[in-house]
């Protein structure tokens, strides 16, 4: 097993080429923003803002200026400057709504509305670190206007978003939404103390969380029910092993932070444990993008194909239970996760890593971003591996 | 080579398998309707019932009955009035409203609305050839009145579908707008003699179905302007090549009506022979689900894979073009088209073809209908081949 201060060294690398990929080819300097459709060297095929991936990378990058000295570079915090007003400037649909646009065109006019919360949910994470790396109020005010919109219509104003809800279809709730709203309830409160909204808010979404890990702990379903129940049919038994992983660590450092043991030692057995093993490839190697918990095929066309995402998810989940509960099968797991993830899809020659791969491991498309793929996954991961495995070193 | 009446005989066997996998699993007696959500054994792994699915087992059903003396069995005709029974009575959204369901669950109440036109135009095509095939016009005028709604929505009024407009969004018309439009005006008038207002609607679909043909007639782009121009990006440059050929044999079938030689060597030329070649894997063999125009790499996640019913109408068109101009390399690109097809989709174990395989050609979804898989093209193909091999074979 290549050794944590081994690893350490290739995280760091990499983390340097993803940034440096991003920072080379997404910025926009005429509208400001970052193109996100970028091909295997960089081109740019496709001019759409995605916004979700506008929130993201404004995260990514103020939060690595905050925290790691070697990006705390003026260029790193003027391109989030950049793409946070440019957010604040174009992501609403009208002007003081807080409804926000899925894409927009490259000058910023709304193209495509979602009927979710989350380019709301990315708009908020992306400003709130921004005013935090850049030391302005009115960039957390924003995000905090539009995390109350968030926590509205994922707690009680679902119909505000627009789907119509039909006799037929009963009401479910994915696990993305719990999920989100925890992470962004935590974001907003790191190290600020008391807040009883935002404790609430990451109370809420912990809880609703727990009533997607279903038959006896041993399965976490994407959709169920409000109350917390299984739904029938293809939906009701979809699995997402890449989101319950990513879920798990969400929960396992809200645990950690209310010191609720019990919680954690959930959340690893049942977000992260189960998901990996139900999820891992046995044939090829990988996680699946999506399974049935009946062994029923998944009617999702991408089911087998492994996704970057899910992959670099579990990176950090697992460096984060072995620092939890120092057991050694976790830091065989990440071993065998990263072996795999660094040996599949990474690009050496261009920097960042492939998104796609067929199931048998083979790279199905070469863009290195698209309308859901942008500088988030792989940069967030690494930092937090980089970070976890240098206080794994400092303690010895 | 197999001879033209080998194919007949392999095109029959498989179309009998095809139809009755579907009627030994898919039939509801309870609330009527059928389920599409079958595995490869036909165990029903769902219970939802989507729209498009149900209008077109129906046409299925009618159409066979009506043409094809071994299928004229009273059971076949009664299972297809139940399913134009079940559509009257639930694909309505709202009594009396002409918006139809995307989906329904099992007893019939509306569970998912698509912001489009294929809903109406499934339950308009497979109502009108069950009017026919009964003898009973009340199913024919309730085609005709969803016929004029999606003629409505198409040409004049598509913002009272609810996808709002944009204005970072270019409009833009998908192909298979104007290819459905023309296809339902042809059902509809088939055989009718004259109809002015269904001939001018088709015409309409016809004309804005050439618009898509783009780059000096080199390339069908799946999205254009509403006035015929190519749109930038990813969504100007897709390709779609089973859109482009099944579009193909729709208009040389108009062309052929019409008696317009110049447009059927067009379609011919342009929608047939272009796709197919273009859209041919010349690796692994097999139609690409997507591509783009300028050698990008698609976004879509499945643009490699190899799906059924591009295959299917691939094999419809070239006897079409075949029966039209009689040049042999048509022939020869049916039967490398149909090697491959019936080599690759068939399960001779249970009947009905998988619809779903990577690009390498191995099966990646075992179900044998889903969500957009049903009764439909694997039948109607089979069917209009025999019934073109059964006219090749007549004439010598």
């Amino acid at each position: 097993m290549a050794s944590l201060s081994a690893w350490r060294e290739r995280v760091a690398a990499e983390l340097d080429a993803a940034v440096a990929f991003w920072e080379r080819h997404s910025h926009d300097p005429q509208h400001g923003g970052f193109f996100s459709c970028l091909s295997r060297d960089g081109t740019v095929y496709d001019e759409t803002k995605y916004v979700w991936l506008q929130g993201r990378q404004v995260w990514v990058y103020s939060r690595l200026y905050r925290k790691v000295p070697r990006f705390r570079r003026p260029e790193i915090l003027e391109a989030a400057r950049a793409g946070g007003e440019f957010l604040l400037r174009c992501a609403r649909l009208e002007p003081g709504s807080p409804r926000a646009a899925f894409a927009l065109s490259r000058d910023g006019r709304p193209a495509r509305l979602q009927r979710t919360v989350f380019s709301e949910v990315f708009c908020a994470l992306g400003l709130d670190e921004l005013g935090r790396a850049a030391g302005e109020p009115r960039y957390r005010a924003a995000a905090r206007e539009w995390t109350a919109a968030v926590a509205r219509w994922a707690r009680e104003a679902p119909q505000e978003l627009g789907r119509p809800q039909l006799a037929g279809a009963p009401p479910h709730e994915a696990l993305a939404v719990p999920m989100m709203v925890l992470g962004l309830a935590e974001q907003l409160r790191d190290g600020g103390g008391d807040d009883e909204t935002l404790d609430e808010l990451a109370a809420w979404g912990a809880q609703r969380l727990l009533a997607h890990l279903q038959r006896g702990d041993s399965v976490v379903l994407e959709n169920v029910s409000p109350d917390g129940k299984e739904l029938p049919g293809s939906m009701g038994r979809l699995l997402n092993p890449g989101h319950a992983i990513e879920a798990g660590w969400f929960l396992l450092r809200f645990a950690q932070r209310r010191g609720d043991e019990a919680l954690a030692a959930r959340a690893i057995a049942g977000f992260i444990e189960g998901p990996l093993r139900r999820g891992w490839d046995p044939e090829h190697g990988g996680l699946f993008a999506f399974l049935d918990a009946d062994g029923h095929c998944p009617t999702q066309l991408e089911w087998s194909m492994k996704l970057w995402w899910p992959h670099a998810e579990a990176m950090v989940a697992l460096l984060a239970a072995y620092a939890h509960d120092r057991r050694p099968e976790r830091l065989e797991a990440f071993q065998r996760v990263a072996d795999y993830t660094f040996d599949k899809f990474r690009d050496p020659e261009h920097g960042e890593w492939f998104g796609y791969l067929s199931r048998e491991g083979n790279v199905a498309l070469t863009i290195k971003g698209g309308p859901f793929k942008g500088c988030f996954h792989v940069a967030r991961a690494l930092h937090m591996c980089e970070e976890m495995l240098e206080e794994l070193l400092r303690e010895g």
